[in-house]
């Protein structure tokens, strides 16, 4: 048997991969100039944060089934190569369904997918437990091993069986399936098992395994980083011949066409890079993550898979025009939230403090105040360039790109700027 | 002070995806019935390769780095970002050197690039000399450490320095740069510091971090095995209307369109995941990794790396075709060299076994032969659909399909299937 950690490694890299997937149509969205800027991705955006969502629910299965099952052997490790093949098909055949509404295909398909990912994990519990030093050391020594065994296929096969009966009740009644699908609620409470710190409980205090956390969202933050850097290497190297007949042979002239997409990339990559250090900050003082800290988690970084289109929009347009502003506006109002739900991630881990949280960051923590200000920074500042750009809508590129520039600084002197600010609050 | 960790699984996720970045033009280049495969993609190809090198190498340098300061603070984390973006910049700059060889510009921006990334690493050796308990215990206690110092400023600033003349000596004399540029020979052996293990000897069994090591590696498997998907999920929605147009409204026939993009992505993660199982079950045992193990693991990744493209291919020509013949040539010949680097890892782990290697898969542990089997599996399977190809070119296609079937099972039944071969050998 193997420990788990290189495999789970591998699984989150893959997750976070396809979690980000569907960001790329909508970066490569050609905006006209006349063209309002939310019309035209509304949909594509739309079924982004659809898949992130539901490809993070895939993930969250995952990390669950893994905290029962904590060492791995070759058959699990192929069993579980299978189940990350299914799990990128998830966005696809969501996509196909979201585009092709009436049509019945996309349904079973998608329907399809999610039930053999349940029974890919089915396989991989029933396996598991009829090898039981795979699994956890809690549950080894329990008595009602089995019983627990099938509260765990329970949960496992209670979204694929919905999807099931919504694909058969879909091939009769099509309006119904819309009202199924859509309206099952949140599983409610399981009866719980005292002995055992049920992993399978769904409480929004359920413990999250902390490492997987952060290897997701390590993935996501350097996928959507690194999302410009991709189509500069792919798209904006010019064409010899192209240079020599537009540009008469001069390089320089050729690149400079590209500034906008370098401005974009800078950005987009300096805020990315800000934010996941705020992350890796926070995350440096939490003991412990708990099931809502990880939803928290998820939203912040379906915002920040948001930024880099935004920070294309914001160049691409004329100086001074409606759609520059608005997509100005835009990128302030993701990093408003994609900083807030950081913001909100310490916030509740302070209120179960002695178990989520180093004694430093606490609330009377020597490191307390400056973890607020680390991770307070972002929202302030898009907050407060919000409202300027509204005001000063004619300085909004230049307030914009102020704003970029020195946030950075703002971060390397940050201790400084605190102690400023409380000395200046405790004068007053 | 904070444990490097996660700034390290950060700056890998973020390498990895910089290293295979030139793969995407590769992949979505449209190769035309009647052009040979190979004359069309070849500079591409190259590109690909270099680029992959040469971040490599860029790796390589952030590793020892971080072996030497292994706690970081606030300060060297956001330094580090500012490397990691300029290290982003480094394939792009190369492709604009090699699509525009005669122009200056292309190997200024490549130059600067470098160069900048050895004074933000000087500036992190400076920063962390300065606050030694941030480095590695045994040069904490070293007396020489300033002379360490040194050495390791020496030692970064090798390369830039080389493309500092290199710029210079452009600016002047271009042939010359060529000459200088490409017959720089690999720095020699260093004065030895008998106190500490060097991290910096350059010796090919100069350990690197194993960690690390699986890290990049994970990062590159899953952005091969998910590249095609990434395709499919942009390229292959198809659009309503269109639909409605040519398939008169059936969805079925408009994804039948699409199933060569479909049997690629299945051909191409089936066998990167078991690539990542090989790999994976090798470094379970691995207790150490020397430099030159982790030179053929770079080796492996980079034939990895042109597993999509390869498999695009097999499945986008007419049946019986050259092209089609061809196609699967290449995939073998992919397939076999990135399978026998992975091999080479462990034969060369076997000469230093007692350091590098488990008890288990010594040349006389339990484990030893069913290690090799699992490495040599990919390799003499291709090996054989070469062969069988070229003998039997009619059938290639089919011979190529059944591989990618059964591969799969014989991971599962490898057991069963080296105790079968073993007997057969103990009979005759
Ligand atoms: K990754
Ligand atoms: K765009
Ligand atoms: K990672
Ligand atoms: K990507
Ligand atoms: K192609
Ligand atoms: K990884
Ligand atoms: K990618």
């Amino acid at each position: 048997t193997q420990s788990s950690h290189r495999l789970l490694n591998y699984s989150d890299a893959l997750i976070s991969i396809i979690a980000t997937v569907m960001i790329l149509p909508v970066a490569h969205t050609k905006v006209e100039d006349n063209e309002s800027v939310q019309t035209l991705l509304t949909t594509k955006i739309a079924v982004y944060l659809m898949t992130f969502l539901i490809v993070t629910v895939a993930w969250a299965a995952h990390i669950r089934l893994f905290q029962v099952i904590v060492r791995i052997d070759d058959c699990l490790a192929l069993l579980n190569l299978a189940c990350m093949m299914l799990i990128t098909f998830l966005p696809y055949t969501f996509s196909l369904m979201a585009t092709f509404p009436e049509n019945i295909l996309g349904i079973l398909l998608f329907c399809g997918c999610v039930m053999v990912i349940g029974v890919i994990q089915s396989i991989i519990v029933l396996y598991a437990f009829s090898h039981p030093y795979l699994l956890n050391q809690q549950i080894q020594s329990l008595e009602s091993r089995s019983f627990y065994k099938s509260h765990i296929l329970k949960v496992i096969m209670r979204v694929p069986l919905v999807c099931f009966f919504a694909s058969v009740t879909s091939l009769i009644f099509f309006q119904l399936v819309h009202d199924t699908v859509f309206n099952t609620s949140v599983p409610g409470p399981v009866e719980e098992s005292p002995e055992v710190e049920l992993f399978y409980s769904f409480l929004p205090n359920e413990p999250l395994s902390k490492e997987r956390v952060e290897a997701f969202s390590d993935g996501v933050y350097a996928i959507v980083a690194t999302l410009l850097i991709l189509d500069i290497c792919e798209d904006n190297v010019p064409d010899p011949t192209l240079v020599k007949q537009h540009f008469g042979g001069s390089l320089v002239a050729a690149l400079k066409a590209y500034g906008p997409e370098y401005l974009a990339y800078f950005g987009s990559f300096a805020t990315v890079g800000l934010l996941w250090f705020a992350h890796h900050s926070l995350f440096l003082h939490v003991t412990r993550t708990t099931r809502f800290m990880g939803l928290l988690n998820t939203f912040s970084l379906a915002f920040v898979g948001g930024l880099p289109l935004a920070y294309q929009l914001t160049h691409e347009f004329p100086p001074n025009s409606r759609n520059e502003l608005e997509a100005i506006q835009i990128s302030c109002v993701i990093i408003f939230f994609a900083g807030i739900f950081q913001l909100a991630i310490f916030v509740v881990a302070l209120y179960r403090q002695q178990e989520t949280l180093h004694p430093y960051v606490r609330y009377n923590g020597q490191e307390h105040i400056f973890m607020l200000a680390k991770l307070a920074l972002y929202p302030c500042v898009a907050l407060v360039t919000f409202f300027l750009t509204c005001i000063l809508s004619r300085f909004s590129a230049s307030i914009f790109h102020l704003m970029e520039i020195t946030v950075p600084f703002a971060f390397i002197l940050l201790r400084l700027l605190v102690r400023l600010l409380l000395s200046i609050l405790r004068y007053i």
